[in-house]
Order: C-alpha cells, then sequence, then structure tokens
C-alpha cells in the first residue's frame, strides 16, 4: 500500500508570513530601493516572468552610429530583479561601433554571433587591450573601463553581452560630453578638446551650450 | 559636583530622518526587496523581535521521512531579517532521514546534540564526503551541494544547522522531482529514472502527470 | 607651441609597489584562495588573457544525453578570474538533454541561438516553472535552483548561457546520485528511489556500490 | 550637414519601467530595508541631493568630552544612500576626546586637518595600535575595533572621517554601559567593574537603575 | 544492453586548470588573503577537513569568569575558510559570563542547551535589549553590537553560537581597556573611567601602564 | 587579595593556526588575489602600517592641468588593504582640473579644506549633475560615473576624497583616448572626434598612432 506522504512539506515548513522567496520578480509599482525593485507577490509569479523575447528581434540600425543595443535589464525584464545578471543584444551594421563607453560597476562577458568585431577595452593605466574577434570568440571587459566595439566587417555583426549585475548600466562617453547642457567652456576645461570641436558635436548629439 | 553629559549625545547626532539602524526586524506588511523585508520602525521594536523559541519544541517524526525540520528563517523570526544567519532544527526518529536537498546560495554548518548522523555531500566533481557523527560533532556543508542526514542509530537524532542567509531555502530533490505536475516523461528524460519509478513516486509524494 | 604633459600620469600616480589592478588574470601556479585564482603579474598580461575561442567550437552531441557542455570559467579563461562573470555553451542534438541539475551559488541567463528548448526550473516551494524557448527567447534560472534544458525539436539546438561568477560550478543530480561509490542502501535512504534502479543508473553512470 | 544623432539614445534604451538607475536618493517617506531607504524617483532628484553642506560648520565642543562630530550618514544626507561611504567632522576642543568606540560593521579612515590627535585601536588580540597624529596624516581603524581619538594639543583639533558605509553606526562604549536603564548588577557582572564607580557614571550620563 | 556514459563527465568538463572548487579548505601553510587562507590542493582534501570534533568538549569553567569559550573559527576548521560561516560553544557555570564584547563585523545568533540565560546587546542609540533565555531558546545578535550573556541560574549553562563569518573575531571590552599596556591616563581620558578603577582592573586582567 | 584572570584568553581562544585576523596589511612580496594582497604576518604587523603621511604634502600643480592627486591606495598605504576605503588628495592651482574621469567600481565622496570648486558627474541617461561647491562641502559622485572638478577660483583649492575601495581606479578620459597607441582612425570611429583633434591631443598626451 502506497501512503502518501506529502503532507510533510507542510510539517516542514510552517511559515508563518509569505512564500518561500528563491526569486524576487520586480514589481514596478512598488518602491525601488538599493538592492533593486520591491518582490512581485510570489503567489502572482508565472513562468512568463522568467522568460523575454525582446533579445530576438534584430534591431534597427539605420542610424549614424549604424548599431543598436536592445537591451534585457531589470526595467524591461522583471525576472533578473535582484539576481545579479542580465544580457544585451547589440547590432552593427558594416561600419557600426558601439562607441567608447563605460558599465558603471558591471563586468561585460560577450560572444560574437554573427560577423565579426574589432573590440578593445583601455585599463586605468592606460594600456590598450584590442582584438579582433570572429564569431564563437569570446571577450571579457574588466568592470567599469572604457571600452568600444566596431564592426570592421562586410557583414552585419551580432553578439550578446552578458552583465553580472541586473542593472549594468551604460554611461557613452559621447554623450555625457557633448550630448547634455553643460557649457562648452567647462567641457573644454575639463576634456581638453578644442571649443569648436565640442560645440560640432553637441550639434551632431543633441546638446547645447 | 556631578555635571551631565547625557545631553551629548543629541550634539553627537543631529539626524533629520528616523532612527539609527543597527538591525532590520522585518515588517511583513510592507514590500519586500531583494535584499530581505522592509524595516519595522525601530520605535517599535522589542526585544521580543530578536528572540525566537520555536526551536525549544521537538518536531514530529511521525510521519514517513520519521524526521521533521522546524525552521527560525526571516518569514518565521523577524529579528533575523538583513542579517545574513538563520537557524534551523531537525529531529529525526531512528531510521529518519532529512533526503537529498540543497540550500540555494547558503553554507550550513551543523552541530550534533542528541544520537548520532550518518551525514554526507556530494561536491560537483562528484566525490562524496560521507561521515559518521555523534553528539558533539560538528560539519560543514558548502553552499549549494547536494547533501542529506540520516539517523542509523536506536535513538532519536536532535541536530542545530545554522546557514549564512536569513532565507537559506531548502530544496528536496524528491519532491523537485516527483512532488508536483512535471509531466513523468520530461522528468524521465532530464533524469533517466524510469517512467514506472517516477510515477510510483509521484503517488507516494503527492505529484501528478 | 605644444608642451606635452604625458609626464603628468606619473605625477597623479606615484604608487610604490607593484601596477595598478582593474583585473586579476588568473596565474595557474600560485595559490588560490575564496576569492579566486591569484593574479598574474600585469605586466605579463596580453589582450589574449581576456579573448576565449573555444565556446566557437560545436560540441560532440554523440552521447547517452546527446549533449555536450563547453564552458569558459575561470579554470580555462584566466580573464574572467575575480570579474564576477563567466559563459557556457550547450550543444544539444534532437533528443538532447542537460539533465537535471544546480550551479551552486550562480544565477544563469540563457539565449536560443539555433533550434528551440524545453527548460525550467522548479522552486524551493516545489513550483514547476516551464516553457518553450525558440531562438532568441532569454530565461533567467535563479540561483541554486534544479532545472533542465532539452531539445524537443528535430534539429540542433544551441544556446550560450552567462553565469554570475566566474566559477559557478555544475551539480548533476544523475551524477550525484549515481556516479560515484555512495553505498546504494544510502542513495535508496535518502532518495526513496527502488534499490534496484538506483543500480541500474549507477551502471550506466559508472557508479559501484 | 549635420544630421542629428540624439535620437540614437532611445534607440539604445527602451525602457518600459523607470529612469536608469545610477543611484538611489533616499525618500524618508517610503519604507526602509536591509539595503538602506527606498530610491527617490529619479525624475526629482536635483544636484543638491548630492551635496550637503553640514560638515563645514564647525561643532559645538562646549560639553564634557570637550568634542563633536557632525555627520553626513544617509539619515541626514539623501545622496549617500545605497553608495557605500560616508563622512563625518569630529571638532575636538584641547583636552577633547571621542571616547572608546565602535561603527559597527565599517571601517574608518581620518586625516588630520587642525592640531594634533592622540589615536588608538584595540585589536581582538588585546594590542594596542597607539600614535600621535600631526596636520596631514592619516589613519585606517579596521572594521568593528574598539578606537578613541583624543586632542592631546593645545590647540583645537579637526579631522574628517570616512566610512565604507551610508550608515556605520557609532557605538560609545560608556554610553552603551552607562547611559540607559541596565541594572548596575548586570553591569557589573559583564564588566567586573565596581558598583559604585558604574553608578557615578550612570549619573554623569544620565543612565539609571 | 546497458552502455557506460560516465565518459560523458570529462566532456562536460574539460578543465585545463586544477580541480571544481566549490570550496576552499584552510592550507595553513600558505599565504592568506582578505577573503581567508589560501585553498588546499582538493585532490588532497577529505571528509575529515569539513568535520571538527572540539565542539564536543565541555570546556574548563574553573576561571574568574566562570566560562570558557571554544571555538570552530577558520584557524581552527579549516572547512569553514571561504564558507562565510562558523560556529562556537560557550560554557558557563553559575554565575559564569561572557562578559560585555563585540564580533567585529559579524553577526550572532545562540540556540540555548542546557541551564539558562541573562543576554542582552545595545544598539548604537543606546537601547537595552535584554532578555532571560531557557533551554532551546533562539536570540538574534546583531553585527558588531556590544552584548553579553550570564547564567543566572544554579545550574551550568551551554549554548552554541553561529555567525555568518568563518572569522568573526571577539573583542572582549575589558580586555581591550584593561588586559594591555595602554597607559591609565589614556584609558581615563577614553573612557571616563576613575584611574583606581583602571589599576584595579589591569592587575586582575595582567594589564600593565 | 587579587587573582589574575589574564590566563582567561588563552582559554578562550585556544587557535592552532596563526593569529587573529581583524586586518590584513598588505604584503607586498606575496601572491595578490581578486581581494587584494596577501596578508603580513600580523606578529610582525605594527601600528606604522595602519598610518600614512603622503597625505600631508601639497602636491605639485606646475604641470599643464594644474593640478596634482595623491593617493593613499593599497599599493601605497598597507593598512588599508582588504578594508574597503581608501583616501586620496588633489591639490588644484586657480584653473587646475581633474578632467573627466571614472573610478570603476568605487563610490566617491569628497570635502572642500580650502578654495572653491566647481564639480559635476553625468548620469548614465546623460544628465549633468553641476555646482560650486565651497569650503566645507561634501559632494557625493556614484560609483563608476564620469565626473570632473575644477578650481574655478582665484586661490588655490584643496579637497580630500574618499573610496570605497583600497583600490578605486583612475580612468581619465583623456589618456585613455589620446595617451597611447590607439589609432586614430580607432580613436575616430569610437568617438566620433575629428581625426586631426585626435592627432593633436596625442601629441599634449604622449599618444602615438
Amino acid at each position: 500500500m502506497i501512503v502518501p506522504i506529502f503532507f510533510l512539506f507542510s510539517l516542514l515548513f510552517s511559515s508563518s508570513h509569505g512564500a518561500i522567496q528563491d526569486f524576487c520578480v520586480a514589481d514596478y509599482s512598488a518602491p525601488q530601493g538599493p538592492a533593486g525593485y520591491s518582490c512581485k507577490n510570489p503567489a502572482k509569479v508565472t513562468v512568463d516572468n522568467f522568460v523575454y523575447s525582446g533579445l530576438g528581434i534584430t534591431g534597427n540600425t539605420t542610424n549614424l552610429i549604424k548599431a543598436a543595443v536592445t537591451t534585457a535589464f531589470d526595467n524591461q525584464f522583471p525576472g533578473v530583479n535582484g539576481l545579479g545578471i542580465s544580457l544585451a543584444r547589440p547590432d552593427l551594421a558594416p561600419g557600426g561601433v558601439i562607441p567608447f563607453h563605460t558599465h558603471p560597476g558591471a563586468s561585460e562577458i560577450i560572444i560574437v554571433i554573427e560577423g565579426s568585431l574589432c573590440a578593445a577595452f583601455v585599463s586605468s593605466d592606460n594600456k590598450v587591450y584590442l582584438k579582433s574577434l570572429k564569431k564563437g570568440d569570446t571577450m571579457i571587459f574588466p568592470s567599469g573601463l572604457l571600452h568600444f566595439q566596431l564592426n570592421a566587417g562586410k557583414n552585419n555583426a551580432l553578439f550578446f553581452v552578458a552583465f553580472n549585475s541586473p542593472n549594468p548600466g551604460l554611461q557613452l562617453v559621447d554623450y555625457a560630453l557633448f550630448g547634455n547642457d553643460l557649457a562648452t567652456e567647462l567641457v573644454a576645461a575639463a576634456s581638453f578638446l578644442d571649443p569648436a570641436e565640442i560645440k560640432r558635436l553637441k550639434a551632431v548629439l543633441g546638446g547645447s551650450g
């Protein structure tokens, strides 16, 4: 005779408050804290909170950088909240580039899926780590360092990027310097760039001042 | 003459917002985040929030595994919230067992209080670390690895378990595989177990499919 | 006249000991600690330490699970040491499976590159989160929970996996239970599986006892 | 012709929920969690949330310890919330002292701005690390250890203190032992101090019992 | 026919350097770093590295505090190195006390096994959280705060303590103030204690100066 | 009669291996790991390892940026190793500037000691947080974001900077882009700057290519 023991489970766990928390799916309607979004009630969590299809769509590269970045960060993909990881998908047309940028506080690892890349990061003692990457190659970009990826090939390039943060951020040097209202003279003083060049790039990137 | 200097304290700390936070007693009525429950207003915290008596009660072992686990995790014991530690009390009748399980993301250390145990963990390169433990023995189970504890003696066994997380979780392999509605053919495909054996254990553990 | 200011750099940093450390490329010949391998002398680090080509090669799936996992963890790929991230490449022939397993202490995020998958994880309260994934889909597997991926399609499947650890580990339930010398009676006691079934799987997986 | 590409930014980031979170300015009206205060809506954050002027004011040292500590912790300075760092400004008149104290869970580093100090910490194996510090000297006090700073000079002393926590706490031994209602006999039993001495200090520090 | 698939394991993992690291058993002969001791070669690790019997022995309480603390920290118990947890065993004769102390940077949770305790911690805003504990009671002491435990009963008391650090430290206020060569006048200045009382306790605790 | 109890200490701690570790003073002659330098033998540690006088010396600002940064990081100041904090001292002559830079993975908090500053950081959604700071003002710069500090006053400016890392790094955008051998065409492609401007700055900053 088979005696069911499934009642054991309630013996093992007689929690008075709430469900077991193996995850913390983002509840965008509740307060956010330093560790991420508040958790959705586990009883309302479904598998769809852990699945995201946005990275399956080719980005639109008909822009000046001939590139697009589609992200699966915690503000789009609620399942990664609090789990210390996220993904993104850069598409680059020939000549496309993800210009010099940093991810504040997250390391990045990439895998090339289509085409080829010229990629580099610069260490804080000013050395350049530059490499041509082909399909199947992986490269690691240490946390917080300036880097870029460029499609020097004749075909589209596609790679995937993983970050060890659900919210790695992305700071593009060009936008930080030229895409806002920071006065040209201050940009010049803090970058040694020629004021005329700054004004030229402000016009291109929508900045003023 | 004695001059009181207790007014110094307000000089030292002239905080404009809220009390000093040495702890974060769980407020079960407010949102939960990746780092744990929201904090109860410190003005309403009492010593009873830091004391828990549930582990003083012998667990009921009259079940098929002849064992019970009583926990003092953050969802029962509000004082451990955010403090990175918790306790549990397994009781095992003779022949009782805490079957193969993991604690996702927490290490475990045990101390045997009564009786004896046969305990083991398996490393990810598949080696078995198996030991007979007697009263007073301590064993460490590295984070996330499969392990079990079994009372091979003739008397009841009692041990205490500490985890370096207030919410270590407990995933029992039997329940994960057989105690839910995951289809028998999928369980078979993902475990190489015989479908008949899977169905037998589903019946025992309350699973379906 | 242009006056070079590159001597500024040495003014800014007059470090007495060693180079600036933005990374810690693994030195496999020096001691390993809880945080990872010792760091290679930065003066000897080259860009090749940050690039890995092993994931570009299709795994050999002519085995019983019809699957292979190629990893870029810190013990193969020295550049990820200490940086909190790594990658792996599972290949699955039709019917192939990465059987029930956990990664002790790391979350996992996947992106499907070719073919389709049936993937699931089980939470510690025993619910199944099961989904069919097609090319371009992303799924997150919370840290430490049991999960599997199965190729239910007619074509090969390829996906990439990122972990928020350079050394996530991989514990396969089948190997932990049946692929070593843990005595059949102990496996039976700790899993409720039938001893005959255990012996059958021990034979398949190379275990004894 | 210059073609603006500032629309690129919205291509790069098509976040469905909320703004990018590089910081988490404290919202004192929302729940607090183990990782800190909830985040203010980024759209309402201004530069003034990241600037604090309270440390520019000389503390009032006309009290028995002839010292004052002004803090820029997360409960006064909302910008440091979640960022792992904070500052404080001790002022010491001649003979002034910051008595034996600890910061639970934060390391402290100081820089002397005016005057001189006699500073010491005691390690947990009971050794004293004592040093006379002059203007411009830096000293590190390892996390959680008892330490004090004393102005043994003839002029006022000023130093700044940084902590690797936005909420380092400050526990003064005198206040913990004598500045509350813990019964004299318990203080005596737990400190070996003479009951008469305990009662004397309770009177000085506003304690009772 | 049964075809062994145990060769799969080497297919799954073709690591070029060293073994898989689920743990880092302390190698006391190699350098120690901020994260703990170096790791023993995994090939030489045995189950005995994960088991410790020292806590099974009653401590010798024939001393002035009528108490003893036996520890299972990483410098005695190599298996806990790097795993974020440890245990200790205080024994208290009637009237015995673990005097005011802190653990720099670790939270503590206790479970009373025999006898009864009077236990308290003081928060950094100077409140006392005091409780009488009986067999089976659990109490949490937040990280870094001053606390004591006292046996006010007529029988021996035994409790176990878990820390969320393999190396929690233990700083006893009495020893820090009176058990070393810190000059009496400095102790007096930094504690407001009477110099005569300081000298009395220095004599008791082996201090000088 | 006074009975010494200092022998208690050895009863409390009967460690078999090495000393108690409250700190990990850098041993520059042993291997470095991801968590920092190896620890100096505690028996050889003195108070001088915890004190640093280098920040008391005014930096030499007779260079093109009219500024100097003196650091107390773990490679100069062994006592901060592993303790999660460090300090630096920027001096700025009138017109001096610490140009656009980031600290990979560390937050920064400053306090103005002399003179005045114009300081700003840019968030990753491209907003500028700009403020004039006077003596006594504190400003926080969130981890990893681009920022600069400029002396717009007529007198020298001095401020102190604390980081929540013993090794925060410092990456200057100018040096990363122009102070090395990265080919002008790649810099241009990855920054949209005019090649002539790039070559001009390469000449100034000692770069080539």
